[in-house]
Formats: C-alpha cells, structure tokens, sequence
C-alpha cells in the first residue's frame, strides 16, 4: 500500500533539459511530420505507441484537420538573399500556412508579417489553423532592415489528407482507476511552452514504470493542443469514468514559483492532493480556481466531460515575457526547475496512490499506545509533537475521513500522517476500508 | 428574450427632482388627504389607482387605524403672533396629533414640544400613530424665543372614521411571476424619506411600461410605512406565490453611496442581482444583511410571509444627520444621484429579466468557435479576453447554472455574459432550459 | 424556564484558592491514598460520591492499573543529609516510580534524576505510569550541589492490586439530558493543572445545586486523567446518549486570557454557547479547533464516544513557562482568576439552561408592539436600539431558529435575547416549541 517511488537525482534534470534540447529544432505543428518525430525522440525514453487518426475523422463538434508539412521557407531579397528563413527557425512561418510562391512588393507583404515592436530581438509565435492564409513572423528589426522594394516570398508548404499524431502510454496497475497525464505536444521551437510538459511527463512515466506496485493505473498522453484531448475523448468516451485523477503539464521548466489551476470540479481529490503537496513544499506557490481559458483542461473540463483534471504549472501562460516567443528557449528552462517539477509531481502520486480510509478498531478511548511501543513511556515532558500523527490518524480514522482530510485538518504533512497510519496497522489499531 | 429599456437622459433626473419638489408641500400622515393629493400628483406620471380601506379592518394583528386630517395648527404668543406655523412648514405637528384648542402657559406647553438642541435650525420629525397625544416639532432656535408667558395653542385636526390610502400599478408581463417594486409615501416634507423613493418608483414603473415584453409581472405599490403593507398582505395572500424579487425603495435621492439590504433569505436572486449591479458598477457600495429593524421589508420578510424582498437605498436610515429632519429637503436630493439610481434600478431589472438557464447543445469538448464566426481566426496572440464570455457561457451551461451564476463565477458583467449567451444561441451552440 | 444562578461574589474566589492551597500538599497520582484524601476534601464542598474501580478491571483496551502509594523517599548524601526529601513536594518522585532502597554512586543515579537546566529554581513534574522504572525531580540547583560519591535512594512506594478511586455528582433536573463537567484529579502539587479545575468543579456544582430548577441533569466528574474518563466510559455506555453538553475543565485559575478547545463535532451547542459567552465577555479570548492532544477530551471525543464535549482553559498546557513544574503554585493561581472562571461558566450554563426554540404567534408581518406596552409609542425618533431584540425575536422564531441562534445573528447578548422572548411570552405573541 505505501508507494514510493526512487529519488530525482540532480543529474536526471540535466538529461531532461538535453532532451529538451534535441527536440526544441523540430518544427512541430498539430499534425504533421515533426510531431511524429518528436514523439518518436521520446519513445527513445519511454515505450509510448504513437496513433494515428485520418483526416477527416469526426470527432464532437470538429473534423480532424488536413495534416501541414513543411519543407522550406523565407523571404529573399531583390539580391536574392534570405532575409527571413525557416531554416533558422521554425518560428518564422505562421504555424499552418498555405503554400506560396511569387514575388511582391513590400507594401504587399507587410499585411503577412508579424512582429513584437517591443521586444524588437525577438520572433513571436503565430498559428492560423482553421483560416487558409499564410504568414511570417520576424524579429522587428529584422522588418525595420527590410527597404521598400520587391522581394522573392516562399513557403513550400502542403496541407493535404494525413492523419493526426498522437502519443500515449498506460501502465497498468492493481485496479482500472487511471491517473490521467497529458500534456500538449503541438508547439514548435518553444520550450516551456511545451517540450517541457513533453519531457515531464516522459520522465513520470519512467519513474512510475519503475515502481513494483500501483494502486492506479496511469495514462500519458501528449497530443496535438485543443484538437488532441478532442480527438482523444471522442474516441475514449467509454474509458473516461476509469479516469479518477488527471494532470495537464504545461509550462513547468522555468524556476517560477509552482501555480495549480483547479479542476472545474474545484475540490475534486487532485485538486486537494496538489494543493496539499504544494503548500507544503516549502515553496510559495498559486492555487488557481478553474477557468474556461488556459491548456487543454479546457477539453477535459468540458461541462459533458467534467473530468477532475487540473493543471499544473510554474510560471503561467502569458504571465512571463518570454511566453510565445523565440525567447521561450533552452535559457528558460533549467536543469534545476525541470527536477523540481518532477519532484513535486512524485509526492503528488504518492498522495494519490496512499490515500486511503481506514477504521480505528478501538475507536472507543485512545487505545493504550504505550504496551505497544508507539508511545514514549515517560509522561509529563512537553515535546509531544512526533505522537501528534498517531492521534490525528486514530481520532479520525472513523470510516469517513481519508488519510489526505486527516492531513490537512492537522496540517501535518501527507507522509507524516501516512507513516502513523502504518504504523498503527502494523500494531492491529487500524485497517483499511474496502476499497 | 434579451430585455433593455431606453437610456435614463440627465434630464430625466431634473424631472424627478421637480415633482420632489411639487410633492415636498404636501401634509402626508399614514391615512388622510395629503397621502390621497400625493398619489394624484403620482398620476399624471403612470397610471396608478388609488385603494381605499375603511377604518377598523382587521388586517393581520392590526386594524387600520381612523383617517387623520389637518387643517391648520399654530402657537401664538401673547400678542397672537403666529411663532409657529403649520402653514410653514408640515413638520410642526406631531403627525397623528389630536386636535386641541386652548391657552396655556410656556411651562405646561414644554412637554409637547420637540426640537434638536444640537441641530438648532432643523425642525426634527415625530408621530405618534398609536397614542392620543399631541405635540409640535420645531427648531430649537424657535423655542428658545418663546418667553414665559402665555400661548394659545391649535391643532385644527379630525381623527375620524375613514380610509387608508395606497396606491398600486401592476404591469403584465409574459408570465404571472411578479416583481413587487415597494416604497412609503406616509411621511410629511422629508425629500430623501421617501419622496426620493415614490418618484423613482414611478419613474422605473414608466420605463418599464415603455418595454414592449417583460418577462416579469410588476406591481408597484406606495402606502404608509408599516400599516400599508400590512394591510395590502393580509389582502393578498393569495397572491403572494407570485412574488419572486421585490425591493423596498427609500433614500435613494441623496448623492451618498448605494446601499443594499438583503432579504430575510439573504441569498435570494434579487439580493444576488443587485449585489451584482452594485459591486460591478463602479461606484464604491455597501451589503447589509437583514436585520428586522429598518422600513417595510420588515412586514415583507416577516417569518410568516418570509418574501425574497431587499431594501434598496443610497445613503441609509439614520446614517445621514439630515435623517427625520426639515433638513431633509430639496437640496438633499440632487436630479444627478435620482438619475444614477434609476439607472440601477433598470440595470437590475435587466439581470432579472434575462437571468436565464441555458443548455450548452456541445458539452463535450468545446464547439469549434471559429468556423462559426465566434473567434478570432489568428491564433497565438494574448488577447483573449473578447473570448472569455463565450467559453465561460458555454463551460457553466450545464443546466444547473444561470446566467448569473456564470457572471459571479467569472467576474465579467452580466451584460456581458448575457451578450455571449445570445450569440451562442444565434449560432445554435446553446438553448434556454424551460422554464 | 427562565435559569438564574445567584451571584459569584468576591469572597467566593478567596474561598477556592484557600481550598487549593489545602489541596496543594497532598500527592495524587492516578491512583492511591492521595486520590481519596483530596476527593474527602471536595466532599466538604459538595456532595460527592467516592466510586472504587478494582486494579486490573477490563476498560475499553485498558486496565485499571495498580494502585500506588508511597510514604516517603529521599536522596541522603554521604552525611546522611536528605538533599532531595519528599516531604518536602510530592513533585520530587517521579510519579507511579517502584519502591527503591539502596546506595549507589551519582553517576549511577543520574539517570534516574529529572532536573529543567533552564529553570535552575523549579521541580519538574513526571509520571511513569505505564513502564516499571523510578526516579526522582528535583531543582537543578540541588542537582548541581551534589557532589560525586554514594548516596542512599530511597523510595518507599507500593504498586499493589487496589483500586482507581473516582468521585462523581449528579444534579437531578426536569429532563434526564446531562451536562457533563469533568475535571482531572490526578495531579500532585500542581494549582492551576489542575486543583484549579478541580475546585471551579466544586464551585460550578455548589452553585447549581442552590438554584431550584434545571432544565439539564449535571454530571460532575473529577477523576484521573485519561484511564479516569476511559474506566467511566467504559462503565457507562448505556448513559452516554443523554450528555447532551460537556466541559472539561483545566487551567481555570490563572490570570491569563479563556481559552476554549472546540468539542470533536465542532459546531456543537455547548461549542457555539462558550464562544457566544467568551466572545461577549468583554475579555479577549481564544477559540481553538479540536484537536487530538490535550485532557481528557481526547477521551470524551474518541471516534467512537464522540460526545458535545469541549475543553474551558484559561492558558492552556504548555503555553505558560510553570506548566508542569514546581512553579505552578499558589501565586500563579489567584482569588480574581478563579471568581473570573466561575462567573464565565455560570453564563454558560444559562445559556444552555435558556435556549430554547420559539414560535411567533403572529407571524404574519409584525405584531402591534405598542398596543401591549412592548414599544414605545412616539415614532420617529432614532433610539430604537432597546427594541431591536425583540424584532429578532420575533421575526427569528419561525420554529428553526434557537435563542442562541438569534443572539449570533443580531450580535446581541444572549441575555438580552432572552429578556425579549420572555417579554413576549408575557404578551402572548410567542410560545416554546416542544422539546
């Protein structure tokens, strides 16, 4: 019943950023060929299959789009020079667009270009994926060193009948209940944003497969944003009352202080494990109630889904600079943050998978610790604090409160409560409720 | 469905401040002729009907008391100098005074005068209902001018067998649910209470009877503080099923801050509708709960009758030094502070109005927004906050929450949240739930 | 209905601290000789019942202990000097130690020696009830002035099969539902923890036995802490479901602030009664949750008893340097203190003893106060605040709502709220709803 899973070492955090760093080139899309070969970079981590859904499949309200590749892009000059192009970044192009291929006038081109006036050093990161169009993103003084004049426009580019790509991977455990992890997988050379999530949740996933017993089975996912968790709930519908617990993982490689955003649920028992674990870390942190707007818990909280699922974060979207642009890059995730992250998300599984309901068998009087070794024998000094867990757990333990509602009422840590509560079962004063 | 009524122009507020001033003249009690005069001069704005109820009828645990009438009252010196005056002003007489007609000395005279010694210009204001006394109200200064000596004192009053007077306006709506609008029209020349309150009355029941539908009956009544609610309960009771908001109107012509008392149930609609209003409306404002003393939301909130009905005021009962006194007059009240109440009023009205539920017709996942024309089309920038509306409609319309509701969870305006909830309906995403 | 005690004169608290200081030499344990005499003491107080429970009766998972008695002990130096002397404060055995009589070198002793470094001057207090060991406490002074060499130990102590000694007092009232007040005997020279407790007991019990008629039974226990409760509860389950309300009391005779620990259930009527009285006492005061640590509470509210008991301090356990040590003597416990404690109790009871559940007879917008004489009969003046509670009172008597409820909604005191409903029994617009 107690899981545990191995320590983060320092150096796991260091691997996890050079990951990061190998998929961060790659221009992902929702669908495409660079979604392919990152996930197929993180099956080098993990044993997740990667799926396919055709063009065309309908699923709720959408259709799974054409699927976007992309060979080569840039703007040349009258000389004939690339003044903006795609093999620098995969930021330039508006993710999605259409070919093209002509000459025009600066005048003309303007109204496809985009660019951050005040953040003049760096590229933003623009998508047009349910408007035909096309489009470049540059740096602004990349724009301001463009003289009027003709220039040579190409984005060799198709959108055409494919498949949507996505990656998943289940670990089976002792019951069916899942633990949902998902996390976006769409984003090009963005690395909070999310190859960060990415890698997260591919290191869950390995400490998780390398632990004996699960009381839960877990889910990874990472799929394309919006289109994915859709694609994938449409097709899942009768696996989705399994799901007890889920987490999307976005934005947690920069050193920020940890923010959770609730399920819409609220108090759903995610939302108190995390909170619970984050307020305990020592760290400050942000509890954040649900809103429509933010990652694809919009999908999974969807009023006909309503899985308890949040999500969580360091730093939130749009609340960092550098948030959708080229500066999300291998300087704001750190080796350090990523092992935090992964840390945190560790004793959140605990919490899960350790809290249960138990029964006090002499729940009439304090049972007589002492003639069973659980209790310092010589009375009267003050420094009562390491009994404090036994109490709490033997007071509360009446059938309705978990091990997680004794923790927080007490304010004592999940683990401190946990280690009382094996402690009394190993003394016959207490046993689980079924189930 | 979606409710508005015309704009609330600056001069609307003059209007309403010159009919204060035609009313001000005017010697209102509970009963008698100057209640009758006041609702007459209230008819040539909206067509209210005046009821009478004869003398003795039992209502509840009171019995409608005999009528009151006044001609003239007066204290003469000795040399038959009128020192005060009820032509001067209504406030001199104790209202509800008996008459009486005779000389007498300054010292026997004392017990029946009332002044503000602290307020020594203000004439305060006193009844005495429910007792056979007399007595005159006047400013300190006065009585400090009365030598010893002998004064000939005159009530010229009747107290005699007649009716109380009240006056009532319903307006259909759709349905037979009404809304009650209440406010007092039993006090002599005090212009913030509530002459304030009968006029804005009459002005939110002449808006609202220029709207062409209404979702709610309304039924404005104006009638003596306490005995006329009382006695037009006792005389409804089988229509107080109907009633679903109500709102005591009083002391709203004063410049001062809005002020909200709850109803009895405290979390009814219209208490969470005004609160709404008020705390989005820019101005800073203040929430009471119920307490049972204060005006007639007493006798509507009395257990027995227990009716979701709030108080709403600017500047409250005993809070402003002009309270119950002659300086409660024409300069208290101001056409900019009855203009912004009306405009409350109405904003109130229009969250009752279109406080509807809704069902999302694609609960699962969120519909595709922007093949419908609801969403921007160029993705990745910051600025979604023209969206939130939209996706906060969509995620809460899950039949168990109103509009309302959605509003107070999301922090937008009602408005607002009404305005996606039309598109919505427009691009057939959402349907209202009947009733 | 109407419950009054008489009034806690000064002289009262004079009387209760000469009572602690006839207690304070005799040395208590859980069980024994010392037990018996401090109980007979009591017995001049009030009427209590000696009750004898037989080493090695079953209780819950315990067992009576063994009765322990003890005539002296001493640490005698190489002189033949007592340097440590029982007769001088029973404090200087650990308590429950086995008998001990021979020589042995300091190094050898210290071990068995208990001294607070910090407080140089102070005895500290242990008790070792449940491992067989002995030892002595003593200042760290005396600790310090003893030189290496032999000493001759003694402790002429018995651990034999006898009895746990208990006394008990029950108050008759109309209605066999108890309240149960329960102090802790158990102490040696300890004032505040807990003859204070013990006294106030007495007092509280002296007092309600001189008022003619209770709505309540009283159940008054003083008894050792812990096995005390465990063996009564064991002994009684079949009585439990008549407590209805519960105090422990403990630390009642210090000048510190009142301090009351919430029963188990947390909102229970004994729970909301306190803090109404503590919170209107005019003192600060502290209202703590329920926790599992503390005094025989933990007993009173094991999961499986879970009875409305709560636990009224002054300055709870190990917030004051004295507690547990020689310093908690006869200066730390004061005449005013425990006066203080008493006069807080008696409001409690009053409480529990008035509040009842009432019905507005006429419920139906307000009963005409002024006709009955209940109001006063000139209007509009703003000194309405003496007939606030009966406007509570009546529009709160609906059939849910309790005095006690409508003292905390009206911020009034609940004597005030009291007076009011008796006011309109009087009248005849209220009656009790039975029970």
């Amino acid at each position: 019943m107690h899981w545990m899973s191995r320590n983060v070492l320092p150096e796991e955090g260091v691997e996890l950023h050079r990951l990061v760093s190998e998929l961060h080139p790659i221009c992902r899309s929702i669908t495409g060929d660079g979604v392919r070969e990152s996930l197929r970079q993180l099956q080098r981590e993990v044993p997740l299959e990667l799926h396919e859904v055709p063009t065309g499949t309908r699923v709720f309200d959408w259709e799974v789009p054409r699927e976007w590749n992309i060979r080569d892009a840039f703007i040349k000059d009258s000389q004939g020079r690339r003044v903006v192009d795609f093999r620098q970044s995969s930021l330039h192009v508006v993710s999605y667009s259409v070919p093209v291929h002509r000459r025009m006038k600066r005048t003309e081109l303007l109204p496809h270009l985009h660019t951050l006036p005040d953040r003049p050093d760096w590229i933003p990161y623009r998508t047009s994926y349910y408007e035909e169009t096309w489009g470049f993103c540059l740096t602004h003084r990349q724009l301001e060193a463009m003289p009027d004049g003709e220039y040579e426009v190409c984005i060799d580019s198709t959108l055409a009948a494919g498949h949507l790509t996505y990656g998943e991977l289940t670990l089976p455990g002792e019951t069916e209940n899942e633990v949902l992890i998902s996390s976006h997988c769409c984003h090009p050379a963005l690395c909070n944003d999310n190859l960060s999530g990415m890698v997260i949740g591919a290191a869950l996933a390995r400490h998780l497969s390398e632990t004996p017993r699960r009381r839960y089975s877990y889910r990874f996912l990472w799929l394309p944003g919006t289109i994915g968790p859709i694609t994938w709930l449409a097709q899942h519908e009768d696996m989705l009352p399994r799901i007890r617990h889920g987490l999307v993982l976005t934005c947690v490689g920069d050193p920020g202080r940890f923010t959770y955003k609730r399920s819409r649920r609220g108090d759903a028992e995610i939302d108190r494990a995390v909170k619970h674990v984050l307020g305990g870390s020592g760290h400050d942190c942000e509890i954040q109630d649900f809103t429509p707007q933010g990652y694809d818990e919009r999908q999974y909280c969807s009023p006909g889904i309503n899985l308890p699922v949040g999500c969580f974060m360091r730093t939130p979207n749009g609340r960092y600079p550098e948030y959708h642009t080229s500066a999300d890059d291998l300087t704001l995730v750190t080796p350090e943050a990523l092992t935090g992250t992964l840390r945190q998300l560790l004793r959140v599984v605990a919490v899960l998978e350790g809290n249960h309901r138990f029964l006090n068998l002499n729940p009439k009087g304090e049972p007589q610790l002492g003639r069973r070794g659980l209790y310092r024998l010589m009375g009267g000094t003050t420094g009562e604090r390491h009994e404090e867990a036994l109490l709490w757990v033997l007071n509360f333990s009446d059938g309705t409160h978990s091990l997680l509602d004794i923790a927080e009422r007490s304010q004592l840590r999940f683990e401190v409560i946990e280690h009382a509560a094996l402690a009394l079962i190993r003394s016959g004063l207490l046993r689980a409720i079924e189930p």
